[in-house]
């Protein structure tokens, strides 16, 4: 086991890899009929704030994990990941059947982005965390995970979908 | 200096503070006059993408350099960093003079959250650039940084527009 993983950080990008899919598996039990941005929105939000490490994991796996692994290992977990993003671009289309597949390939960025940047936001280390406690000035920095990320991603999807009536 | 610094993390958390502060400058002498949704965001990608460094530290500052800091030095982080957020918020409502407050603070976050992820996915490490190079199942995945956060951008905005209409 440790002679084939190598390092920590494979193993770590392992654990990513597997919740991408895990992600992915959930998103296509959720989204299986037309439904609005905002509703898609929030079942997207809700999936990621089911899923904390992965949140964790999104934020640092691009910064370190893919630094300290070999190309092979990079490969795989990129491959695993490019056919997760496949699964949710499909159940995203199957719920907004008018989303493009660029659009939605590019709405999975946006709100993995915004998930992994308001996870660390949402969970403040521990001077941080008093800081937001202890001053009134921060007490609106301290943002709640699920609803800024549920209004970011509806932003994303009615921006995609006002697309559709432009020229 | 160094006595008064202490750590590595408290000087690049000053430079991302300063970062913050120089892209507000910039946002402010760009958004002058009203301007249409992919305008304003084909502007924020641009004054982005001048700013690699800001971009990287963008992605370091809540992984590990508020954590490595004291609680002195992440409260004055934070509030060069409120004030930046308040006058780029001002920017953006002279130039989309409909978008509300909260949703200019949203769009920043989502801003910074995507170039972010974008400047390191467009800025990948050898192991990934050899791979994004030499396999063609890869070559879509290193896309450019200022065309993409440009759209993404642009959905954040059309999102907010699009949500004056709603009831």
């Amino acid at each position: 086991m440790l002679r084939y993983f190598a390092s920590r950080e494979a193993v770590f990008l392992l654990l990513t890899a597997d919740g991408w899919q895990d992600w992915a598996t959930t998103v296509e039990e959720t989204l299986k009929a037309p439904a609005g941005p905002p509703a898609v929105a929030a079942a997207l939000a809700a999936s990621l704030a089911e899923r904390p490490l992965f949140c964790d994991l999104l934020a640092h796996s691009q910064l370190s994990l893919e630094r300290g692994v070999t190309q092979e290992q990079v490969r795989a977990f990129k491959l695993t990941t490019l056919d997760a993003v496949d699964r949710i671009s499909h159940a995203l289309t199957v719920a907004l059947p008018w989303l493009t597949r660029g659009q939605a390939v590019d709405v999975i960025a946006g709100t993995t982005a915004m998930a992994a940047q308001q996870w660390q936001t949402s969970n403040p280390p521990e001077a941080l965390a008093r800081l937001y406690a202890e001053d009134r000035l921060f007490a609106h920095v301290a943002s709640e995970f699920t609803p800024r990320l549920a209004r970011l991603v509806t932003l994303l999807l009615s921006g995609a979908a006002a697309s559709r009536s432009d020229p």
